[in-house]
């Protein structure tokens, strides 16, 4: 038995989400059923961030247990050969045993993307959100500043969500932008539910001139939904990378990452 | 009755091609469906180019009589507000009775995207082609380079085109290095059915070291299809532009084409 970690890219418009669901094809199932198909065992396959439905991955790292005489190479080879298109491995190593990539991750890095331009563009629906506005550039960066720190993001997660506590430190906020399109990037030691698609709701309800800006630390402060701005859709999502204590695939990328120029942010 | 014509983006991915066939939605259809909504006349729509299905424009060029007292930017705002989200007017004109979008071309211009990255990337699988093999830069320069010119391109066609005439004006070839992709610009006086495709094709298989350059020429010379390579699938192809002898939509663009910076070649 060995515990072998996996870097993984998946375009989430094809599955439904990361988690295992009964009847609905999700990224998890497919890395379960690529083992199973290139060694012949049943392994639970654990990542670092459990997507939703349309969010799409760069960097997601997850880990399985498994007994297999398929070196690190040819394993890797193996589970490309059986998954999805829509979904690769990037970099496969064999790790120590107790390594977790969800309970040791030390932060995490998101990137959302909208397009800008006049008209909504007939191109690429599922691989970036689309805003008519204008938007203030400086209005978003100083909100965006307002995010960073150790704060309770209470107000910027889904009312689903019930966690012990929802203090989170957000590292940096980046803002990319372009002439027809404007990205954020994440990067944050935790993310509640919905977190990043609601920090970037916030931002660009914030450009638009629809929230003031001080609506960043009041929503801060009081920990209020209301305050902030709507969860932008799933397709503008990816999660870019996931950070450890240790160094994870020190090596040179074995699958680029590839994908339309718009994810170089 | 005004003639009006259109700038028209569109994602191949979701048509059947341009021209209309009974039971497959196509762009052709969904323009004149989308004139019909709008002004409540049945009109036929001409396009400069046929493209396949599969096919992406950024430039389609394309117009039709109507009898309608909505001026230009109202009907352009109609049209798109009755189009699926897969197609968009970038730019509407009234413009003189007798012109037409096909005849009277002067040039087009087409993209072909290629993925080069090492195992075939998770994203966008309908918006570019992916090659994993390493390319000889040069040698498809040579190649390009003896592709332009006036030549009959009978070797470039798919057997299933019978036209009078097979001699066409390639006027140049742009090739765009990047470092997880490349692309061509193809621009000629007028493209033989499935050219683009099998020019970009024939590079690709230069590049890779299967087709000797030299084989181009002796396409040119022979005609004969089988010197050449395969025709590129669709999903790769952009038609660009359309130009005509007089300016057409000289202001600046109403819709942006939009789409991920992939398109920027």
């Amino acid at each position: 038995m060995r515990n072998v970690r996996l870097q993984v890219a998946y375009d989430g418009s094809r599955f439904f989400g990361w988690q295992r669901q009964d009847g609905f094809p999700t990224v998890q199932e497919a890395l379960e059923e690529a083992v199973l198909a290139a060694t012949g065992e049943r392994v639970t396959v654990h990542g670092a961030s459990r997507t939703d439905t349309g969010v799409h991955a760069l960097g997601q790292v997850a880990s399985f247990h498994v007994d297999t005489r398929l070196d690190d190479e040819r394993l890797h080879h193996a589970l490309n050969a059986n998954l999805p298109p829509a979904a690769r491995v990037r970099r496969l190593e064999t790790c120590r045993d107790d390594f977790h990539p969800r309970f040791e991750a030390r932060s995490k890095r998101y990137l959302y993307v909208t397009f800008t331009t006049r008209f909504r563009p007939p191109f690429a629906h599922e691989y970036a959100h689309w805003t008519p506005y204008a938007l203030d550039r400086e209005a978003m960066r100083r909100a965006a500043r307002a995010m960073v720190g150790e704060h309770d993001f209470r107000a910027f997660s889904s009312s689903g969500s019930r966690r012990r506590s929802s203090v989170r430190r957000l590292l940096d906020v980046r803002l990319v932008l372009r002439r027809e399109r404007v990205a954020f990037v994440f990067h944050g030691r935790g993310f509640l539910y919905n977190m990043a698609r609601i920090l970037a709701g916030t931002l660009l309800d914030v450009g638009r001139g629809r929230l003031e800006e001080s609506c960043v630390p009041r929503a801060l402060a009081e920990g209020d939904r209301r305050w902030v701005g709507p969860t932008a859709p799933a397709a503008g999502l990816y999660l870019l990378a996931v950070r450890y204590a240790e160094p994870v695939f020190p090596g040179p990328a074995r699958s680029a990452r590839g994908g339309p120029g718009v994810f170089r942010a």
